[in-house]
């Protein structure tokens, strides 16, 4: 018999192929690429600050104009360890002289699109062989001058991987062996399902680039286009790829590409023995991209959404309370987030219980039990049902209105009664029979 | 050889169990519970409109309150063969009643939370026995009052499967062979891989379920805690199920469910031979839940963000603007979305060449070419990228702007320029040498 009481309780996940994997992130790159947003050079220095902060292994960046190298500077003056600041490049010598012009950034990814869309409509290309000679060029070009390089392998999903890629990937790895070969789900075309073949399986793209193509460093670069952004590179990590590069928020072209966040909340609380990121600034950063970059993070965002760890619906609210395990995925401290009940439209009597014995006990500076069945409560509840059924009504019940009511019915309304003589606190007359049928 | 070059050339994909899965939906039950959300019986019902149009098979709502049963009676006289209204029931006798009190409701879905933290702490149960009679005990009463039923199996990933979940779902399929069981990853511990066993492996769950109980109805309901829903959604139609529950935008407790948005789209796009949901509206329906129930479409949101057919930056706007199936996963109508070209911090001459030659061809009436090399046209890039470069600017030039800038270079100073008798437009004097490198 197995019991899974706490947290502790629940088995952690092995990694099929262990657990030395890496995040390296784009969110200064293909983040910043997100239609509608600016980040200026303080934003990217205090993205860097924290995925330091976090223990991110890399980061890239693109080095074409004034405000891509300020920012790179201000970067390279935090004199940090990690990320490793790396370039970013199209397949062109002189694209590559730029990074080279950085004496700090010591590799570079390099773009190689393999589809033919991208080859002949997007580049102009003649053939599948002009770009691939256009592309080893550029490699060997940063090899020869020093640099390490990672093959950007773009649009792959949508690509002839084998009649094309694959054996184009063989030649890149005879430049260099050590080159980290980024398979690009460019347009988020990719599966996370064993079994499914070119172009789409992410699974099978792993394999083969690793087994047959004896890949050592292997990493993807998933969109969201069609919602496997995140399953794609932790399916990445399963089959055998050792890098992920991602974005914080998954901000990015269109749909934006794998959740930084997801990533880091899946590896630190469900992979056994892994404990190398710091993740509990993620919900701060979030605030911080919401504030001063203006990237809206939605109330239901998993891992640093404001209700990840609220409680407003009946039956939900009710477990939590007595125990938080019941509805929680993990403790709000992991991510710095934190648990909140909210009174509405969904609420039963419980998380009305909790709310109003809390503002009670506030209020006078004691600690007193309100009970369930008590017929203030009951009033309360009464009163606010009835203004979710005029349907008027169409947010949550503030703290400043449930004040209102805890003084209306705990502190004024005995005072009055008291003063007319009445008998009990517990009169039927503001009871209103409240039901009790919704925990 | 393979060559993708436009949406038709791409294969399809075949579910490895068929193509008969269905959908049903949870927005108005799992959805309103979202913290915060208030959904007024008119949103309701604007909600069934929707869902009967894209053509969802079932909805389930609660019957508890004056509310539910308003919305429901307004459900009903629209008379639609399909979504189904089915009920939602806590298993007990009363709750089932309610249910029954409905004449048109012809199934119920009852819950039957069977992780030990749910059973013990939340329902204050003594023992899984005391538990699994009190589940069948219910289940016995709707069939025996006529009900189809369903099994929701509420937080299975956090669960003793093979010691208790495995043999109690055996005895719901004596009781009812036809029972739809609902496997809940209530709190997302759930994962899409084939090979991970208890308590989290969807395809492990989906499996034993189908061929060893012999389930003939499997359901996924999956939350997004773990940013795995809709991926743990799809790996249940991948290893057997044949429904999936979700709610449109993922709305739902906490990080919400798995997007039914998602499903539609991966189903009809990528699955060969899926034709019967109509989804041309789902772009609208999520701007009405925007508009009218105030749930926040982040711009980067996979389907039906802003931002899944918008163009800013240098490369990507380019290859969109020459041919949109470089950068564009499918066509806006699918879903009833719209291109858009923004020019913005990371935009190149492309995108700008393409505003400007429209505002002009808009402002004049007449079609122009605009030349990428043209003067006047540098001259606005330099402009815009003075204010970013000035890092004041934090958004994208609008049209009023560009207007402004085509009036300005394009109407304005030739005249000015003409009544100086100054020889030329192209005069070094405002081209200030505009850069060529960033397309």
């Amino acid at each position: 018999m197995k019991a899974y009481e706490t947290y502790d309780d629940l088995p952690k996940i092995k990694l099929p192929h262990g657990k030395e994997v890496f995040i390296s992130d784009s969110t200064i790159r293909d983040g910043a690429q997100m239609p509608g947003i600016v980040l200026k050079s303080g934003h990217k220095v205090k993205i860097y600050d924290y995925l330091h902060d976090i223990g991110i292994e890399k980061l890239e960046t693109f080095v074409y104009n004034e405000r891509d190298r300020k920012a790179i500077e201000l970067m390279l003056d935090r004199g940090y360890e990690f990320p490793e600041v790396t370039g970013w490049a199209r397949a062109t010598p002189s694209d590559i002289d730029l990074v080279l012009d950085i004496d700090e950034i010591k590799e570079t990814g390099i773009l190689m699109s393999v589809s033919d869309v991208h080859m002949f409509d997007k580049m102009g290309l003649e053939s599948r062989e002009a770009a691939e000679d256009k592309y080893l060029g550029a490699l060997q070009y940063a090899v020869d001058h020093g640099l390490k390089t990672r093959a950007h392998i773009e649009d792959m999903t949508r690509a002839d991987n084998y009649g094309f890629v694959y054996p184009f990937i063989k030649k890149i790895l005879e430049i260099d062996p050590d080159c980290t070969i980024r398979l690009c789900d460019t347009i988020g075309y990719g599966v996370p399902f064993a079994g499914v073949d070119e172009p789409y399986g992410i699974p099978s793209m792993v394999q083969y680039t690793k087994n047959e193509l004896g890949a050592k460093n292997i990493e993807t670069h998933c969109h969201d286009d069609f919602g496997f952004a995140f399953a794609n590179s932790i399916a990445g990590y399963w089959y055998g790829a050792n890098w992920s590069n991602v974005t914080f928020l998954g901000i990015g072209e269109r749909s934006g590409n794998a959740e930084m966040e997801k990533l880091l909340l899946f590896l630190s609380r469900r992979v056994e023995g892994f404990d190398k990121y710091n993740i509990e600034s993620i919900t701060e950063f979030a605030r911080f991209l919401q504030k001063e970059v203006g990237i809206r993070v939605p109330r239901n965002k998993a891992v640093v959404g404001k209700n990840v760890f609220a409680h407003e619906s009946g039956i939900h609210a009710a477990g939590a309370i007595r125990n938080p395990f019941t509805y929680e995925p993990y403790p709000p401290e992991v991510v710095g987030g934190e648990r909140v009940f909210l009174v509405g439209d969904s609420s039963g009597i419980d998380v009305l219980r909790h709310k109003v014995q809390e503002m009670l006990n506030d209020l006078i500076g004691a600690h007193i039990e309100v009970e369930k069945k008590d017929s203030r409560l009951r009033s309360i509840q009464k009163d606010i049902q009835k203004l979710y059924d005029m349907e008027k009504r169409v947010s949550c019940i503030s703290d400043e209105e449930i004040q209102a009511y805890v003084e209306k019915y705990y502190l004024f309304m005995p005072i009055v009664e008291k003063d007319m003589s009445r008998e009990s606190i517990y009169s039927e007359e503001y009871t209103n029979g409240g039901s009790e049928d919704d925990d």
